[in-house]
């Protein structure tokens, strides 16, 4: 049976691949994106066979992707991150049977390990994966989701806190941490991940509310119990040290 | 200043490690971690000098670690997954300003990561990581976080689900999502991630309320939306295909 490989190359440097990631690609004939993440892997791969589409496309880049192995090449479907974190694994599960191609999926690092190394140690306890993009999840959603995470005394990460559209986005889910959680809960930024300009940020949950993210920013809410040791967001795990 | 670098290996293959994790192991000078996770990497790194201790005692091995680093010896601290979830990334981050060390972490793949991926992608959509083990967090707390996961809606990621002391504790934990949840929900389970005996089951909540998790095993809880498709447990991100 033909094969499509969905591969998680993580935050998009070659040091945040796996070992594994790296070999699927070395051992594909032809590698199929999101423009921007086909830029960021094309420089560790070169003489290999790129085919992008936009944003927006996925269900096209889908297709287009399951042709191509359906077809005899041996093909290989980028996610940044993680493939089934926000990922095109879902949908490619869901069309693969229509092509009749079998899929093997790479794991990577997704955002919220990446991110939180950069800052520290913020989700070393349990906590919430929450999208605030409402492209594919109504807000309604969304903000159930959030109250429920707040309530729950979870860590959170959010991922797509904004985008030109949803520039308020941010500041409302942090009012409903605000509901449960001290103004002056610590919270962190993490922007372009792995990427040139990487850039971190700590803050107060209230200032949080007022920052401006983008759509390269991952952010990460502190619990009651996350603190900041020398300049690094610290969720402690609860050991007792001796 | 001195640094010790806290490494996440992710499930304990070579293939799932990140070409950073395994840069960070070849240039150590020793490395130290609990004594299951120094055999699993030991045959990737040959006449390495490793320094392990058994489980329950990570203070100790986090001071071991720091000390080394601190008398200059380059020392990486292994952690199975990513390094700041459940790992030591935060023990490490609290002790460290006693010895005068600086901290780099390196994130991994995590088992939520790669555990889905053998499953098929259970966690395309919002999710929640709790930990099941009372050791660090009061039962208490650990079932009001159940209870907020599974009425937010949320697919749950269990680690730690059982011991030979917690042997009931999934099936309390599966009690809580039946309560949001009907009993037909799509659950699945991987058990040794990566290494020798690696497996995976799918069942209804209704059965894994049943299931006799070990310390090896990550338990997958899927939400409203969740399927079975050609065999795998596939949570949709939402996109409508054409």
């Amino acid at each position: 049976m033909k094969t499509l490989t969905v591969v998680g190359i993580g935050a998009g440097n070659y040091e945040g691949m796996t070992v594994g990631a790296v070999r699927a690609l070395e051992e594909a004939d032809l590698i199929v994106g999101y423009t921007v993440y086909c830029d960021l892997v094309k420089p560790y791969f070169p003489g290999k066979e790129f085919l992008s589409t936009p944003m927006m496309k996925e269900t096209e880049r889908c297709r287009l992707a399951l042709e191509q192995a359906a077809a005899g090449k041996k093909t290989a479907m980028i996610c940044s991150g993680d493939a089934g974190i926000y990922g095109m694994a879902s949908p490619i599960l869901e069309l693969a049977g229509e092509y009749g191609v079998s899929v093997e999926i790479v794991p990577g690092v997704t955002a919220a390990s990446s991110g939180a190394a950069l800052l520290g140690s913020p989700l070393t306890c349990d906590f919430a994966v929450i999208s605030l993009s409402d492209l594919l999840t109504p807000w309604e959603t969304i903000e159930a989701r959030l109250e429920a995470a707040a309530a729950g005394g979870f860590c959170a990460v959010l991922y797509n806190p904004s985008s030109k559209k949803r520039a308020d986005y941010l500041k409302t889910a942090c009012g409903i941490f605000l509901k449960h959680r001290a103004p002056e809960t610590v919270c962190g930024v993490a922007r372009q991940i792995g990427r040139d300009g990487e850039e971190t940020a700590l803050m107060t949950l209230a200032e949080l509310a007022e920052y401006r993210a983008d759509m390269f920013t991952t952010v990460f809410i502190g619990n009651d119990s996350t603190k900041i040791i020398d300049g690094k967001m610290v969720t402690p795990r609860g050991y007792r040290h001796e």
